[in-house]
């Protein structure tokens, strides 16, 4: 199985309709594999707020009525901000029936709705929780931060360092939504409390926009890129079931799957792209992913492992903190930029040796997890 | 591929918590599949509009806090009313990769937040035409059922006959919404207008209520279904894009498709499951899936074709309209319903010879269409 396509908008506030943005990531994706929709057999989209957002669901048919007059299966898959990664998952099983699967992941966090864009993130936690309750995203990875920078007597210092590469990355990525915005560690080091210990600079942006992918089960161009493994596994949707709030198992049980079946250890690893939807989650990433040991991933940030030009680079477009958080695009993004990455398309960011490329897309408090590998 | 377990609560209002209704359904199909949750290797959800109706989104996650400790892959496809359809439809895939598969469709349209039903039904469709025009779905339909009626002389008392048939069934199904109510031809003559020429008794009603299915590849019980076929279609979200609103193309060709692969010709249909949201897609489906040519569903509604005891017994659990509609479990209810006539456990509407049941179930306006093949 090969990606043999990869499509997107810029990341950002996106004032024109959804069927814009969708509509260039699709003449994008295929452009870039050099394919015509009629060489397309099964499409699944990836959305999550469309319906509280945008007053619409039912996006399979919204894509359908981009292309009239071609009766595809058009599929819709939700979970969260794992919605991309599981799209992408969910898509490798239907290679078993077709030759060339689109996945279309979009999101228009700024929506037309009366409902206001903090509210709708809640119904991806428990709903008496988060939505009744009020523990909000913010609220719940800032327990989570406490609670771990306590366990491992880290300070607040490594999630700044972990916000300004992310921002360093970006500044290299022009489809970022923080392209060229020039963050400096003085702006993240002065920002406002959001909920303690997290700042501003924490936690990921609002952003719309789209990402497109294509797989095929045949490799047709010296650009597509392999499939390893994808696994998805899911953990409740509340954080009071759960033991620990340090780590999450669905992302262990995932990477442990998926690099399993891939035959890779976590050593093997070039670049990585993790769900940084707040700094501190990127930190557990790299310990769920068995990057390094529990409680170590703040010494990985500490020697500059993480940058560009370290050990092991993550999140080389800016990740979910400044390449932007579309949801539904979310996980496509990360993708798309390990294809660009694998294919020495990255430009100024490019990473000088990389054969090998994980992405973990989460869901929730790390209530769905997705873990990718790739590889040329 | 086999149909080894089939679970379902009764349809109509519940004032319980979601969970409870699900966890029912998923109790019951694993009693009646006599396996238990450690058997099952993924499920996939479906649902339509928890996010606009409870606050609830991410479902799969929801689903992994009813199994605490059993992390499996979860998935969630919402294609509005086709969801049930189009879940059954994806998890078929999952069965290169997995031994059992269940699939749990719910719904709780007696919904929690403030958002209308009726409201949030719109986001189904095209959202400028259903929400900020005012073609909510009884409009769209019956506009459809007028052009109809107009196209085939036909008058509105065949479309009390289809309303009758399918109370008449419900009656005999206790797990149906209008079990026991004993509908009159008098009461449907008398009812209400909705959106002329629709009465209340040509519309479905608000339904509460949760299907699960368990799919295998191996048969291992007498009891278990055959799987013959299942496709799904796409068509435009809007009907403004459509040249004739008389007949549904997705459903035309997911027919075709779902009958070429199962080797079977519409006539081989013994018992049949449709998309009744409005009595005029009943009769259109009859067409739309070949059981008689176009512009003559009357002729067999008035000929009782369509009876238990008929040539091709319709909706014999009594269809959307008697049988409920809990939009999410709506297309796995169509399946409940042919696996247990299949089986020959339907007690007093058992149809007397059947071996192959065709279920077919659409989103939106004919905009998705699913349509499965089963037997014995």
């Amino acid at each position: 199985m090969y990606i043999s396509g990869i499509g997107r908008t810029k990341f950002g506030v996106n004032k024109g309709p959804i069927h814009r943005m969708i509509y260039s990531a699709m003449c994008d994706v295929l452009n870039d594999s050099n394919k015509s929709i009629n060489n397309i057999d099964a499409i699944i989209v990836s959305n999550f707020l469309g319906g509280p957002l945008q007053g619409q669901l039912h996006n399979n048919a919204l894509i359908a009525s981009l292309l009239p007059g071609i009766n595809l299966p058009i599929y819709h898959n939700e979970t969260a901000c794992a919605s991309g990664g599981a799209a992408f998952n969910q898509a490798l099983h239907l290679l078993n029936k077709y030759e060339n699967v689109m996945i279309v992941g979009f999101e228009k966090m700024n929506g037309t709705t009366k409902i206001p864009p903090i509210e709708a993130l809640t119904m991806a936690e428990d709903f008496e929780l988060g939505y009744e309750k009020g523990l909000i995203f913010p609220a719940a990875y800032a327990l989570i931060a406490q609670m771990y920078l306590d366990k491992y007597s880290v300070n607040h210092e490594i999630l700044e360092m972990i916000s300004y590469n992310n921002h360093i990355n970006a500044n290299l990525n022009p489809n970022a939504q923080f392209y060229e915005k020039n963050v400096t560690m003085d702006m993240i080091k002065q920002a406002k409390m959001v909920s303690s210990p997290l700042t501003l600079f924490d936690c990921s942006p609002l952003s719309d926009g789209a990402v497109a992918v294509i797989i095929s089960n045949n490799k047709v161009s010296d650009r597509d890129v392999k499939i390893l493994s994808s696994e998805l596994i899911t953990d409740s949707i509340s954080i009071v079931q759960r033991k620990d709030l340090t780590s999450f198992p669905a992302t262990k049980i995932a990477a442990r799957k998926a690099f399993e079946y891939a035959h890779i250890k976590p050593q093997d690893i070039d670049i990585l792209e993790v769900h940084d939807c707040f700094t501190i989650s990127e930190l557990i990433a790299l310990e769920d992913l068995g990057i390094c040991a529990a409680g170590k991933a703040h010494e990985l940030i500490k020697n500059e492992d993480i940058i560009l030009k370290g050990s092991i680079p993550v999140n080389t477009d800016g990740g979910l903190k400044a390449n932007g958080h579309p949801i539904g695009a979310t996980g496509l993004a990360q993708i798309f930029e390990i294809v660009t990455q694998l294919r020495k398309e990255a430009g100024r960011r490019q990473v000088e040796s990389c054969e090998i490329g994980v992405c973990q897309n989460i869901g929730g408090i790390g209530s769905t997890s997705v873990v990718s590998v790739l590889g040329v």
